[in-house]
């Protein structure tokens, strides 16, 4: 029995290995890489032709962070790094303004077209100059890291700055998206932090998901709350995001399983799953995009959309609390979830995956890659399924956590 | 022959005035007025209850728009006027920043949430005010319209002001909503101006549409464009709003017909009848909400969706074109558009009309009322719907322009 569910578990790596090397991996090296002005073309159609040529900054970090992660983690490939390298050297050439700030996009030939306006720009160049960094040995780069990671906690409490439209004190308001990205942000550039500063960062960064954002109750996370953590009736304040509230849960299961902290991991489990129950659409399947807290009318028109990185980011959620706290519903969600994602999501005539699928799960726009979506859920979320797999092939699950 | 087809616009005119006055109107005096704090309420859910008390500029100031409209234009309902005034006292209480800018939006009781950061909110104010300046002759009210206008003027070359996020020169761009809006705004408020700055102004709309954006090949519209009429290639300038083109259709045959010119008639009539034919879904019926100019995917997720307003204001630009013009298409496009809208929008039971459907025409959010839905285009259109054939019941089509 053992053997037959290890056979289970080191099959399906094997089929996250396959879709990863062989599928997603050469479809950006084909077509994204822009030769002719550096960096990566993002907005690569169906085929992989290139539809727009600007230049996104989340996405070009993205990119970086990728191949790098890749050399780093599974392979020392020359021609991942150079990839990673092609992207960071148009990206410091071109990507901050003077006071270090990055840009959200930029003309194909580097010239900035959208301001500083996106602090998620700096998070993402962040954990992309620092694993550059970590691959080439290249000071330059991590510096680059250290000083916009420094940056990213000095903007924290007004993060869109002078673009920010809330008119001051009404209706004072924290999101979920900061706190849950430098939760993983923090935990990629562990090695150029001190160790008081990392780990006190973290335990900021677990109390900044949780305290504002989760109903006690329901166990799920609102995406904004009041700075106290009170919820707010109105639309931001009714708001759940439920792959952002489980993406945020496997950076917390990470730093459970960094502390060999069972509760902290059966928290995020538990939050995960509530998550999923609550926003898997049962008649149709899938995981709807936006949900009010409420019931009332979300005013995301895309409600009930079915996006690639939310069903991605599940898998790994709910592949990685099952593999630290063994609950059955874990494994039985993956199943599910895995089910619809690779029935849906892969194209098997062009390769890669579609992004966005309307309520019925057909494909709404055929694009591999534009403003939003890059090189970096769909190979983030291949690699890590396929270790917490070979993990879990090598043993049984909660070896990890008592 | 003729008596049939006067019938056949005589009675259209009746259902759609029994619309507007036993069905819409009504839902709104029933479910908005808000006794406690002043203003409307617009978030309204399928039967009319409240879910959310957040005050959008936009959509109170159309909400007095309407009501003083009806006053003036269809019946001295003195019930009308007092919610003009309901609506136009808590604007004036609350609306404006210290420069006379209108917020984007309030709280219940009128404090400011959202910054004066869209010219937009000004724009309704102003022919809010405006109407219901005519409809009282209160001098304070006129010095509001007439103030905003000129903010608006002033405001027009840099419209977002300091929360503008485009960086400067690399990629300068014009957006086709503004001069639209305008369009409409200055003819509303022709009785404020100096005849000479207000052909001058008209002049300049009708301009400020055509040139930058129009495609003279299709003879659609984009959205924006380079200052001098370049086609963009990019996503902004690539991008298509087959409702906003044919919407500014309207407004320009209203100054066609103010100036007696045909030949701007025809332009008009070509462009509305040109935007609809590329931005029918001909498989399934009603037009898309967005699309890309060379068919590539467009970034905005809701693009196929059918919204009530689109097909509102494409009725009132298909019956316009036909009077003026006489144009065949106009009126089979008419009743094909007419067929979709009624057969889809209005909500048999509860009242009202539905502002989004799915591309197959399904309802995908039930609300009658929110962010952006509010007392406005259903009514509006309603009633110039009426209009046009009451007028078309009077006279054969074409009998304005030679």
């Amino acid at each position: 029995m053992k053997n037959t569910i290890s056979a289970t578990y080191g099959g399906m790596a094997q089929a996250y290995r396959r879709a990863l090397l062989d599928d997603v991996i050469p479809f950006w090296e084909r077509h994204s890489v822009d030769r002719g002005c550096g960096g990566f073309f993002t907005c690569l159609d169906r085929d992989g032709s290139v539809y727009d040529t600007d230049k996104f900054v989340w996405l070009q970090a993205r990119q970086v962070w990728t191949f790098s992660m890749l050399y780093l983690e599974l392979e020392r490939r020359d021609s991942w790094l150079a990839l990673a390298r092609h992207g960071a050297e148009f990206l410091a050439r071109n990507g901050r303004d003077a006071g270090g700030n990055w840009y959200f996009s930029l003309a194909r030939d580097g010239r900035p077209l959208v301001q500083p306006c996106n602090i998620f720009s700096d998070c993402f160049a962040a954990i992309a100059f620092g694993r550059f960094a970590r691959a080439t040995g290249d000071e330059a780069a991590k510096e680059v890291a250290a000083r916009t990671y420094r940056n990213i906690l000095a903007r924290k409490a007004n993060p869109k700055g002078a673009y920010a439209k809330a008119f001051p004190g009404t209706r004072p308001m924290v999101s979920l998206a900061l706190p849950m990205i430098l939760a993983n942000v923090t935990q990629e550039l562990e090695w150029l932090l001190e160790p008081a500063d990392f780990e006190r960062t973290l335990d900021a960064c677990v109390d900044e998901v949780f305290a504002p954002f989760l109903d006690p109750e329901r166990q799920v996370l609102h995406e904004h709350a009041a700075p106290g953590g009170q919820k707010l009736d109105c639309f931001e304040g009714r708001l759940l995001n439920p792959g952002h509230g489980i993406e945020a849960m496997w950076f917390v299961m990470d730093i459970a399983e960094r502390r060999g902290s069972r509760a902290l991991a059966d928290k995020a489990v538990e939050v995960a799953l509530r998550t999923l129950e609550l926003g898997w659409d049962a008649p149709m399947g899938g995981i709807f995009y936006f949900l009010d807290a409420q019931g009332h009318p979300p005013q995301q028109l895309e409600w009930d959309q079915k996006l690639w990185w939310v069903h991605v980011e599940t898998l790994v959620a709910l592949l990685k609390g099952f593999r630290l706290t063994g609950r059955r519903e874990c494994w039985t969600w993956y199943e599910r979830v895995h089910a619809y994602a690779w029935g849906h999501y892969p194209d098997r005539e062009f390769g890669e995956w579609y992004g966005y699928l309307n309520r019925r799960g057909e494909v709404l726009l055929p694009l591999k890659g534009g403003k939003w979506k890059g090189c970096f859920h769909v190979p983030r979320g291949l690699y890590l399924c396929m270790r917490e797999l070979e993990k879990l092939a090598a043993g049984p699950p909660a070896i990890s956590l008592p």
